[in-house]
């Protein structure tokens, strides 16, 4: 009999959930709203709906189902609970725990950025380097690193918080009371942020009038292919930022390769990757090989349940 | 018959040998200059000298030295060839194999603050932490990654180069080419260019008639012990900036312990480590437990010796 994996990829607004055969090939996804509001079970229940329609729709049999890897955001423990998570506004749950009582397969859980890298890792780069260092730039920013080709977790496995690492000493205060943050500069929440700041000093763009909460980062993407030089400067600034943060991690880590990924990236990579490879290999201590790559992951917003299968089948 | 050990720690001006028992305790040390001004071959004929004087001081037989480790400064690749070594205008050396040569032992060769780490990680942690950052403040700042009780080396064994991660990206330009490098606001030279220029600017220090390129980091821990504000707010500035840098690799990596080290934190231990540890807890992400450790190695200029003998026992 065939076996399949679940994937999860919970964000804070949306489920989705991936169905993969044996050799990780994405047989098909499913999506469904988060509704965190609705508290825990609510979510748990949601999640084991969005993955329990997917495999229905495909008719495939429950018991062919071999196990269900989830990225969550926030930090998690060893027995995959998650110990906090802000924008779900969880803390302390039995995450695994609950969706093995509702799903009644084996689970396990992962912090999202560290399972995306783990799908980047295992299913992209055929080329399987010894160290990579995924970084996410969506809502917010986060790292997952796989040094000596194993996920590195740190020692309450939350490391690659990479967000929340400084890039200017004397910068603007973040939500986690530092000042300076690397999301400060290039999350989407940040750009959005800058672009309101901008729109409130007369400055011109064709996204003055539009509600900005309402706004993806592909509305960025469309407003530069239109010649919008603010949003244009505005990115360009985030992705120079992302390229001093890159060469941190690299004169830190010297990896083969950095990977980005996230919604950010995902729209805007045409105009970023060139912008963050040039500033990393400029930012580069001159006696890193410059070698390294700085690529964007092919595998999209596919890279959170795909990872999520890995780590299902536990490679 | 009893086994021993060489551990060399070269830096641009001495060389520091060390003679260990089969259990790693320390025998005897011996001093000579580097002087690499004389070229390659003489700085390996004076580490050579250095560690057979010390031998022969003793009353050791040549042929109960098991093993010799180094821990050099700059990058060097996998076969124990120095690539570069500013402070030693080596450019693609082959210190392992001459010493071999001249030595007739084995010889290993490492970045000295890979090998600071190992001798810290090896020889002073009783507790063996899982993960373990060092990082060295001298006249340049590096560090020592011990990442799943490994030393975590990065693709081109040029991992840890912390001094060179931007802390300030409107920073002062650095050696290096960047802004606002973290070695920009603690290393000793750094320091003492900052001291210079506030005795320049008219502030009051005990060091105002001294030459300050004959001034060592003990001076500073003088001058502070008698009440000297000046360099008691410079000492301090460093150290903030130094917690801010120890937060950022606590972000990125999650270690259980940061271990500071270098003639820098050697003198200035006491002004120093009480005010790193407070901002890297500051500016720790909220999600890191704030249990992990930030202390001064007990080690002192020995931890250099200590690492090379690990090294050359191959631990």
């Amino acid at each position: 009999m065939l076996k399949y994996y679940l994937g999860i990829d919970l964000g804070g607004s949306k489920i989705l959930a991936g169905l993969f055969d044996e050799e990780l090939n994405l047989v098909g996804r499913n999506k469904m709203r988060t509704k965190p509001e609705r508290g825990f079970a609510s979510v748990v229940e949601r999640i084991a709906r969005c993955a329990s329609d997917l495999v229905d729709d495909f008719d495939i049999k429950k018991d062919s189902i071999a196990a269900l890897g989830i990225g969550t955001p926030g930090s998690i423990d060893a027995k995959g609970n998650v110990i906090f998570a802000g924008n779900l506004d969880w803390d302390n749950v039995p995450l695994r725990k609950q969706l093995e009582k509702v799903m009644q397969i084996p689970v396990s859980v992962e912090n999202d950025c560290n399972v995306a890298a783990l799908g980047i890792y295992h299913h992209e780069l055929k080329a399987k380097p010894v160290n990579m260092v995924g970084i996410f730039l969506g809502t917010g920013v986060g790292a997952g690193l796989i040094l000596n080709r194993q996920l590195y977790r740190g020692t309450n496995l939350i490391a690659g918080e990479i967000g929340h690492t400084v890039l200017d000493v004397n910068g603007e205060q973040c939500n986690c009371g530092n000042r300076g943050c690397f999301e400060l500069f290039a999350s989407r929440s940040s750009i959005f942020r800058k672009l309101g700041e901008a729109i409130k000093n007369g400055e011109e763009t064709q996204l003055a009038d539009k509600k900005l909460e309402n706004l993806r980062s592909g509305d960025l993407e469309k407003a530069i292919r239109r010649g919008d030089k603010c949003v244009a400067r505005l990115v360009d600034e985030a992705a120079h930022y992302t390229g001093i943060a890159v060469a941190n991690v690299v004169n830190l880590l010297n990896p083969d390769v950095v990977v980005l990924g996230g919604g950010v990236i995902d729209a805007l990579e045409d105009q970023m990757i060139p912008v963050i490879d040039k500033v990393a290999h400029e930012y580069a201590f001159p006696g890193i090989p410059p070698t390294f790559q700085v690529i964007a992951t092919r595998l999209g917003d596919n890279a959170g349940i795909t990872g999520a299968a890995v780590l299902a089948k536990g490679i």
